[in-house]
């Protein structure tokens, strides 16, 4: 089966020519293909933010090919995996996590296989030397591209067990009836603050709620349950379920991670104050 | 018609995985299309930069369909439109004249149409809860998809009176013959200051001209009027039609903006002195 | 001969459309031709740094059209060129020697071009007027576009003795026994310390280096030669042959280039202090 897509994610920036070396090197194995660049801006060695763009985007595309290199182990024994999913993709990428919830959510992981890096050499006519610090151009998007014309995984790769596959430490979730506290998932380039469970999990979705960040000596502050951000006036803090359904708080036109000192990794408390009060400093 | 070309202008940013939502839907609608990233960088909420880059961009490349999403008013009741040139470009974005400029650029402004949001889901085959905060992916990228792929525009939107469009307020300009004050449209990477005016617009056309900026406590500087950067010495002030033929302050390897402390929104001052004055500060 | 692909490099940033302009011409000008970008945040004007990443990427690719546009001489009298190499590519920009490294390492440079501007611009169907600021979109673009749907160079330029080309400035390197001066030719995202050599040439090359930054006052610091990031303790300073096979100072997970105070341009003294050192301050 061809593939005529590779999506492509990692954390290299765009300077440099990382990523062009590495689209270059596809162009060569792979001329059809199309490359649809997911991000290259995820935080150095930044596993779960990469985890999150993936499982959230490859979803809306067509089955193809998911190359996704956050790679902090790269040159030591960590495996380089291809997983193959229910829906027909195939993810490429190290064995740390980045490729499951993805796999996960484009109809399930079906297999696991561990690249054998001498064999993807050979197939893709590459010198005889890779680095130890660049798999993403010697051994991942020669990998992809072959995939993408067709070659079995079988090829190139050898089966695993899938329990044996790396995975992510989930985020800090306890949902109680009267105190929620939630690891920032999120903090976006319009400053809005998502949290780790979805809008629908909160046990008190339609009231305002009370919202501290754990470590930030400060008053706590009151949120509004909105629709979009023109339902708030301006300095009132929100919550609203964003665009992939996660509780987020936000301002209208303004950070509401800069007002509450909230980063990625911050852990949030939000407790019911009662539906009547307004979304501003108690 | 089908359009094989969609370009794509948001202030999104690369992080995140908002333009890839986007594409990615794109790629499951209209698998042959290509998409042209114009920039994903425009500050956030930034119409009439926006529109700026659209009207400049737009009429260099082939009849497409133009998807433009800044968009601070999602989730309100602004319109979602698609606006149809006499060129045959299809501009698809929110109504806040954003698609206006451009549209005349493309051979005039021909139709308008409100998109209606519940159709355009229905013929992309979405799922049946559109966000409020995220019509880039819910709404306009896959109205952009069908209309590629040659759907009539008014399967998914009713035709609107174009002289209800919201359109964007004009930058500040006025031409008299010793004096001229115009907003400063543009603040490159590059340090140019972009005036209103076209080079050709100016009264003073081959003088050298006195420069203020409104606001800036500071002597007034004088600029030369030359043909390239490379026409002036370190550190003197220009005044050059820029490529797009618009007046702009320059200098030769450094920031005119830093220079003159002037942004875009600034006000200059451009007043005659004469055709013997070297740029220099008076 | 047609191309289907052209790869482009330039110092325009992605804010301001200046990158789609051009490549909205080139989709004018050959809708079939595919764009791959190398990268467009080249430091501005930096021309070895973009000759370098061009050197680089170019060779892993197929043979294509390579547009590569840093020009801090736009408007003067400086050459526009295309390069035809040994291996087929076209190569264009401006002769100021961004071009030649890359030329080399393509199968070598079978003959130089100097675009007539005129020319281009009638090929074209550009309008009559050239700015003087924006070649990349006035002549280098369409001149890429042109010669990528097969039209001869002969028809838009005029043959040049390859001995008039610009050429770079190597960067410093002296190979002593004892002492190696190598300038850093890469300070990259991940703030790894580029040499100009290959860990090939490196005199001692198996042994732990003592280093200094010419400039730096501060105590040398030591160097183990490793394989790979993780065979290094934090805050152990390694040295490595990077993924281009040039020696490399590095960190494991920091900043390299913080910790020495090494920037592009630096210039860095190792000498051999016997095998048996461990990687720490001394």
């Amino acid at each position: 089966v061809t593939h005529s897509l590779i999506t492509f994610l990692t954390d290299y920036g765009w300077s440099g020519g990382y990523v062009a070396a590495c689209e270059a090197l596809i162009a060569a194995l792979a001329p059809d293909v199309r490359v649809l660049h997911l991000t290259h801006e995820v935080p150095l060695a930044d596993v779960s933010e990469a985890a999150r763009v993936l499982v959230r985007v490859a979803p809306l595309g067509p089955v193809a090919i998911h190359l996704a290199v956050i790679d902090p182990g790269v040159g030591t024994s960590r495996r380089a995996l291809v997983v193959v999913t229910g829906r027909g993709d195939r993810l490429v990428g190290p064995d740390n996590g980045i490729l499951i919830p993805a796999a996960e959510a484009l109809g399930g992981l079906v297999s696991a296989w561990a690249l054998d890096l001498e064999r993807v050499r050979t197939l893709a006519g590459l010198p005889a030397t890779i680095s130890r610090t660049f798999h993403g151009r010697d051994v991942f998007s020669p990998a992809a591209a072959l995939l993408s014309r067709g070659l079995d995984v079988e090829r190139m790769a050898d089966p695993i067990d899938a329990a044996t596959l790396a995975r992510l430490t989930p985020p800090v979730l306890e949902l109680g009836p009267d105190l929620v506290r939630a690891e920032v998932i999120e903090a976006d380039s319009f400053g809005n603050v998502g949290l780790a469970p979805t809008m629908a999990e909160l046990p008190f979705l339609r009231e305002t709620v009370r919202v501290e960040v754990e470590g930030e000596e400060q008053l706590p502050w009151t949120a509004r349950p909105v629709g979009t951000f023109a339902d708030l006036a301006s300095g009132e803090l929100g919550i609203l379920a964003d665009s992939w359904g996660q509780a987020s708080l936000v301002l209208n036109g303004a950070s509401a991670a800069e007002l509450l000192g909230a980063t990625r990794g911050s852990v949030v408390r939000l407790a019911p104050t009662g539906p009547t009060e307004k979304g501003t400093r108690r």
